[in-house]
């Protein structure tokens, strides 16, 4: 068998997620596998980086997988390209190490959030931003955000109400800048909870209109409880950037 | 009366084009004047600069209208903004001099064409790139422009057979750049005839795959004819960029 590495792209508007659900719903794995399937001649599974929700978007999600001897990453990465829809693209295949695993290597991921200010989203983008309608304080987030740096327990950013493994974990960073009259958030760290990017993004957006104090995140992740986050960011202003091994 | 001014971007996929036709079709100015007479409580007609075909986009569109005396650009804009689709989207309103009409006065227009030559398209662009697949000669494709630009009749690069007006138009430039995968090509003229760029743009395609030398283009003018110039290239790919008055 090769062991194959690819990175890809893929617009996550009309998909279930990531994961496959049993043989429900469309999802990005589901896809991959259906067409993997057809070129292999025999059932393939795909290990990704990470599970991105419905509706999030990747810049360069990774995945790995095995498939039979004689197909070669080039081959693998056009015969994708050609019978995969139109909103998933392979970017890059290459022969994986031995013992290489898209999600258990990963050593960071890096996330991005884009917010719309301005009165109308730009026609262009309107599937891949939120649309806020405001302009919040961007000062007063990156305050905010500057407590959810370092190891920290983010049981109240998690939306996995029985979550009985460790929430504990390491943001890098997360910067904040603004484009026009966008606000762009890219988080950095060793792993994410799940929605743990959109709560942090919509606790960060209550602190930028004024509706929380920036400490207010202090006492948020003290009290590892969800119901004390702000809201969860829609799916739709989310991207996977890039997974670092 | 009030004399406006706007500004527009849209996603032209899902239109007909911009100019209305009868009771028939969506198109872009069939949403404005549907949208200002509810604001109006008249009806409104607008004039557009430019009358982009069916699935062309437009990045700056310039049109302009009269409307009842108490309603102002700002208000225009906000209600444009809030009650037109998502893919139409008013960038700027404002006050117009007495005589200004947009399509008269207009002294330029910027088009710009985009082509993906990679073997799939960025999923987050898909909709506004033609996919070509190939990498063509872009030194040849220059070379080939450069007899395209200064006062020429145009005829050839027009697809209304009917014409019975003048046929000659100035380009003033034809910019070709490379970004990436993707060859960008910018033309600014006096005016354009019915799908003269986009004629333009086939043809110079076929002149990068070396299908037709460089030189082609000027037996291609003196011809007069529209069956010696190349393919149309397809809607999807094209942008009206911006208006000069």
């Amino acid at each position: 068998m090769n062991h194959i590495k690819i990175v890809l792209q893929y617009d996550g508007s009309r998909y279930d997620g990531w994961q496959k659900q049993g043989n429900t719903g469309q999802t990005i794995q589901g896809k991959l596998e259906d067409v993997l399937e057809k070129l292999a001649g025999v059932p393939v599974e795909v290990r990704g980086a990470g599970r991105t929700d419905a509706g999030v978007h990747a810049l360069g999600q990774t995945a790995d997988f095995y498939i039979p001897d004689p197909i070669s990453p080039p081959e693998v990465k056009s015969y994708l390209n050609r019978y995969l829809p139109e909103d998933i693209r392979i970017l890059k295949a290459e022969q994986a190490g031995e013992r290489f695993h898209s999600r258990l290597n990963a050593v960071s991921k890096t996330y991005r959030y884009v917010i719309e200010t301005g009165e109308k989203k730009d026609v262009f983008q309107r599937k891949y931003v939120y649309g806020l309608g405001k302009r919040p304080d961007v000062e007063a987030m990156k305050q905010g955000a500057s407590f959810l740096t370092g190891e920290r327990d983010f049981k109240s950013f998690c939306a996995n109400k029985k979550m009985k493994k460790s929430t504990v974990r390491t943001v890098y960073s997360i910067d904040i800048r603004e484009e026009g009259s966008r606000i762009i958030l890219t988080f950095r760290g060793n792993g994410f909870l799940y929605h743990m990017v959109r709560i942090m993004t919509g606790t960060l957006i209550e602190v930028g209109l004024g509706k929380r104090p920036p400490e207010d995140i202090k006492r948020i992740l003290a009290a590892a409880n969800r119901e004390e986050a702000g809201f969860t960011a829609p799916a739709e202003g989310l991207f996977l950037v890039k997974v670092d091994y």
